[in-house]
């Protein structure tokens, strides 16, 4: 069997993206490393403290601990891990915005948590007053989403650290996919704009990182206490992570890009990624299709259902919202002329 | 920062190894595909499947199910799920050898399950009146080990199934590192020797695929069904893996490299890996050390303590068993001149 990948020439529904060159490269070159065993591979180990480094420089955060994760499952899964490890109540909950990516329902379940999910509003962000309510002293983690999977939209974070830390629970902030574009906006969303206690923020997608590469960022080193599993044979004393082996390709792509691009080059690609956005606002606003406002780079809008198909027959990978609508995600391969492209064959076949 | 990651010449301390030539190459033209969301990436979500039934070939499973997972952690960490989310019982129980991997202890916590460790015999297989007294009621799943990380031992696993089965619980087998060599022992240890419900057998280690490529495989589909959680967005109806994104690099080379190899060059490289450690075992004997026989490729040897750090310092990557015993792993990459200059170096430092 020899079967090429498909390219991303019409790739509008993923999170991710193609890597950028020096990512791709340093993980061809590391890919036979396991930074889930430092002792044996110690260069990968330490590209992992300096992309932890990076990952702080990112996300407003002097002296980071974490690791580069599997991605922002795993990465969401632990920060549930540290709050219910830490909480002394038989069965902790964790209060999430609706909005919020499914990994936090895998979480709850793996984890035998009570998953508490509140509305968003209008705006479609996370109403205060419903979390308000929906926190007590059971609560173990309460959970900002900065970039919604559906609708790039980023809750009140100030506001939800205050609920939290009012509750004696931790606050996490899943930036996963938000946390490369969010620096270059105006949004309060970091470790440096609240007291954020955990953060998922990940280089494998708009970081530009080769898969695997997410990242778990946490505030003090000692709340990775609660993860650590004893390593015997390892020679090294104890594993924070959820994974064993992990992947060195995933770790040195990561330190590599974001040595590479931040700030600056990820600022380009941001603007060039929200323009595009917000071009196809209004390209489709034209059209009369109803457009959710593009707060981050990627627009929502109710398409006819018949045109779905119809533009998957020509090659485009394109996924809906819950409610149905068709949702773009400009990841930096989307280029204004691919978008151009897909109109184009919107007007044509819808 | 640039710096290359060291060579393997001088690694023996790893159950990773070098990816074969063919592995290499899948890996890196997969390297930006996303096995986690199939609808955008069909391409790589079919090498999968045929990876899971070249994984059922290796593991006497036909019409296998199951997965690449990233790794043997998280391959065993879902089998200690499906056992839990199908148990009845509060404070579900899961009954290990104490020579099983720590990512049991990790599973337990993350999965808030009780372990219960049985000891080994003078042989290092699980004592199996030890386990008859450990399982109970509550006992959702028995693990054995086929290939231990510390030893190569392989567990009597058609009894192991008896008991399990005798109990209502689960029945699981670690041949994480072991799966790519037992083929060609006469050990029972798979799907065909025994009614093993679930199996870790990993292609990123004997199996020569590049890290992550984890293998969880289950005798029934209806198994996977314990771990489905919904995916709104991703246009797939569920997902039953534990991370979300995953890595289209370990599947495709994965896939490749069991193409490539099974079952011929798995059994040429399994004789040499074999040849290699009884070398290894007789010129440490001859010193005068005492050896654990080598039932796998795999040699734990008593050296002297102050051996240990002098030779590292040479650079030799080992580890050490927890009863403080010198551990090589005779992996793919490991050959006779590098243990020869190993024995030689021993000779010469210890």
């Amino acid at each position: 069997m020899r079967a090429d990948p498909q390219s991303f020439d019409r790739v509008l529904s993923s999170m991710c993206t193609e890597p950028h060159p020096v990512a791709r490269e340093a993980a061809e070159r590391f890919l036979a490393t396991n930074p889930g065993d430092p002792a044996t591979y110690p260069t990968v180990a330490e590209r992992e403290e300096r992309a932890v480094s990076l990952l702080g420089d990112v996300a407003g955060l002097d002296d980071p601990a974490g690791y580069v994760a599997s991605g922002g499952t795993e990465a969401n899964v632990q920060a549930v891990r540290v709050a219910r490890n830490r909480s002394v109540t038989q069965v902790p909950n964790v209060v999430v915005p609706e909005s919020a990516h499914f990994s936090f329902e895998k979480a709850a379940d793996v984890l035998a948590v009570e998953l508490r999910q509140v509305p968003t509003d209008d705006d479609l962000r996370v109403n205060l007053a419903a979390v308000h309510e929906a926190v007590d002293e059971e609560t173990a983690l309460v959970v900002g989403v900065a970039g919604t999977t559906e609708y790039g939209r980023v809750d009140p974070i100030p506001e939800l650290a205050e609920i939290a830390h009012d509750a004696d629970a931790l606050f996490h902030v899943d930036a996963a996919w938000g946390g490369f574009v969010l620096p270059f906006t105006d949004h309060d969303w970091h470790f440096g704009h609240a007291p954020v206690d955990t953060m998922t923020v990940d280089p494998h997608k708009m970081g530009q990182a080769a898969i695997p590469a997410g990242g778990f960022l946490v505030r003090e080193e000692s709340l990775l206490d609660a993860l650590a599993v004893d390593t015997p044979y390892l020679e090294s004393t104890s594993q924070a992570t959820l994974t064993g082996t992990r992947s060195g390709a995933g770790v040195a792509s990561a330190t590599a890009v974001m040595e590479e691009l931040w700030p600056d080059g990820y600022r380009e690609t941001y603007e060039r990624a929200q323009a595009n956005a917000d071009w196809l606002a209004d390209a489709l606003a034209e059209r009369g299709d109803e457009v959710v406002e593009a707060a981050l780079p990627l627009v929502a809008a109710d398409v006819p259902e018949e045109s779905f198909e119809a533009l998957r027959d020509e090659g485009w990978r394109i996924s809906r919202t819950a409610s149905g609508e068709l949702r773009v995600v400009c990841m930096p391969h989307v280029t204004r002329e691919m978008l151009e492209d897909f109109v184009a064959d919107l007007d044509r076949l819808g």
